[in-house]
């Protein structure tokens, strides 16, 4: 029997479906609109148990997902969908012990994905140019306990990066396609480049810019998750669904070879 | 520069996007369809750079992603695909340190997938009745180097899986429904259960089981991968795609609580 | 020019998209939430012209398309889609001329696609057991003036269809199984046959009648209809969709060959 | 019973679902690869009835659906899909008695199922630059029995259309951008415009000039179609689809109006 422990970030999901996520703490109350919950009485409970709220309201004790963490970080920007974070890991081959760079950080949320799966040998670099972002990130990054793999930088991107020879670099800013020199720089050879972008003259803009640089093996894609009711007697797909996030854009990076003649 | 390493698992692709995932290992050869590559000429060349076979034609040496593995491996069972192997990690929060099981092993890539999520502190078991299986699993788990992460064991789940504790249970056989009271007892309290499933009569029988069940939480859903043509003058979706892969059926599972009544 | 003319079905479309369809009538008035158009004012204006309540505000005066026209019609069931009644145009042959049946009614917006593409010198019998809904269907069918081209009967279908050799028939009934008999016997050899159905449960128990039935050349589809933001500097797909509205399935009826020995 | 006649066009299907389509008269033959069949042996067979070659091979006497006329259709051009046809029939209110325009002909897919929608009383007029396609369509419309109500014209539409007050009109050429004016004089007021486009790239052309246009209420849409296997006891999704045919545009243009004051 696991059961929950101070410092540890759980989810309190009532019967609502309204969840809270906190990080357990003696002392502290989670007041809900159905009710006050006390962590000193969350603490030693078994992890996916019922407790109840002063109330009576019963709410059940859980480990947060990345799809509960994401919903919960605050944010000032557009969201970034579980569905395209676990397609851009794959992807971008962003595993334990990975040297990730990122820009902008925006609220962290891609940084804080990238941190959870680098971690505790891996490492992230996250670059943005607004101050109040970066102290939304760091708030964020604390929150979720991964402030310690993320090294958050406030630096014009046009200026470059700092680092060299990293695995994977990803751009979630609107104009990426001034930035493909700095990228190149900063990747080892081979290293994996994503960016995502809303429009299609945006991808349009990537391409052409794409197309001149030394990067290859070029791939766009639509990440499109269709959620279906779950009752048994009555299966079949959500009447609505999300339409459109972003399109995921994918590249490598190639050596700079200097007297390497063209085929 | 990032150089070509003895015992480093490397991609080849040439112009014609045919590609091989070797092992580089000095006195070897990579025989391909347009000529021959040593392997000794490969060690100690910048990863991202382009090599020549002695028939002079170009390859490009470079780290392979995800995608590229799970093409690579050796199969007799159905492919899982990185778009929905990304999105199980983030529902099933799989993430370094993780102690994951899954049945059947089959050929082995999600086992793979699960064990370079979890890596190196995280912990992989995976079970598998049929030995032929088993066997090709471990060739493909040694090429890709995560056999010391995976535990394979040949063992009926009908009889109930060893472990108990585990953070999130993996089942991808053709009638998970039979198996829920043991992947309730292996998992932790509020720990990932996850299955995916071709048709849409198994997710209606999965579903009816599970609503029976002391697990919470359902939610089906389907990852669908759009592909587009990577022309900047021509941007456009690709005349075909996969249209099916199948449903992914996500749950919690809930501590089994003796007194604790019903609301 | 082309003026609009007394009688004429017309759509009245404001500044802020919403939009009324009325039949232009002297003496009568339409009172909007922006003002009033006096429908003297309207009969004889230019179609495509824009027009002003006695406020001030735009309205444009256009014919309104289908798509305005489903969207109008009083319901009291579920809609069908223009996308989905539009395949099932062309899949079901349905064209001037064609003799067409539909079961139930409902608000009617099958049967008024049907005739409004069967007129002049085609038929539409629509079959219902609710007498409300007949109600609403007439008051449907005469406000799009498609009334003449439909027979609406009060009766159950169980007891059989009055028509035989009919082109098309189509049953949007929650349990189209049971009729299957009834269908063959009104089809001509060689008829379509059509159903929507919402539910993957049911799309299977219709699948499971259908293959011991003299029904043949099977097929389930969907239909959807993915919305972009017409903004050319920024074209992307919406953030929303309609994910569902419900399966179709076609078939070809058989002719009943008495003698005909199976191959 | 209806029987096939002479004249009559025939679907004629073989268990191996290889098909033909032919207009029955008296003394021709079909030959299959699985063996002859004489017309004369098919007129007055009951349609939906099962007939043989005279190798023993069985085939269904069907009447041919759109779908199988246009699979069937000889084309020199992108084939327009029935999934897209029949949106664009309900978008553009397409229906007995329209009068409606469109270029280029192309094969005469298009065109042939406009007048197979508007006919008997409708119109449809199509323009082609190039003569061996508006052979290629007259063959193909005569085929299909609809030459009689579709006027082909071998004319530049840069030119302008010597048509007015059309009720609907389809713009199916690469830079459909550079005909609106000539498109706008065409149509009657409110009248219905339409264009099929494979790249976002045109899209983003055509949008960009339609906003300097005297068109309103532009919509673009794409109609996806799924496709499932017809097996009740595995329903399930195809596994492979057609990704993409076109992006399809709509407008309404608006009357010019000389005095009339912008709000």
């Amino acid at each position: 029997m696991t059961a929950a422990q101070e410092g540890q970030l759980v989810l309190l999901i009532g019967k609502d479906r309204k969840s809270f996520i906190v990080r357990l703490q003696h002392g502290v109350r989670l007041q809900t609109h159905r009710g006050i919950l006390e962590h000193s009485d969350l603490i030693g409970r078994p992890m996916g148990s019922r407790v109840r709220s002063h109330l009576g309201h019963q709410y059940y004790l859980l480990a947060p997902s990345w799809d509960d963490l994401l919903r919960a970080i605050r944010r000032a920007s557009q969201i970034v969908y579980p569905k395209d974070i676990g397609y851009i890991l794959m992807k971008m081959s962003i595993r334990p012990g990975s040297v990730v760079l990122d820009a902008g950080t925006g609220s962290g949320a891609l940084a804080a994905a990238f941190a959870s799966a680098v971690m505790p040998t891996g490492w992230v670099i996250s670059y943005e140019i607004r101050e109040d972002m970066l102290a939304l990130a760091r708030r964020n990054l604390a929150h979720l306990g991964l402030a310690e793999y993320v090294t958050l930088k406030h630096r014009d991107i046009g200026d470059g990066f700092e680092e060299t020879e990293v695995d994977a670099l990803c751009l979630d800013v609107p104009a990426p396609w001034y930035y493909l020199e700095q990228a190149q720089r900063a990747l080892r050879g081979g290293g994996f480049f994503g960016s995502i972008l809303p429009t299609a003259n945006q991808v349009i803009e990537l391409l052409r810019a794409l197309e001149r640089s030394p990067f290859a093996f070029l791939e766009v894609e639509e990440v499109i998750l269709r959620g279906y009711k779950v009752v048994s007697a009555r299966f079949r797909p959500m009447d609505r669904m999300v339409a459109h996030t972003g399109y995921l854009i994918f590249a490598r990076a190639l050596a700079a070879e200097g007297s390497d003649e063209e085929e």
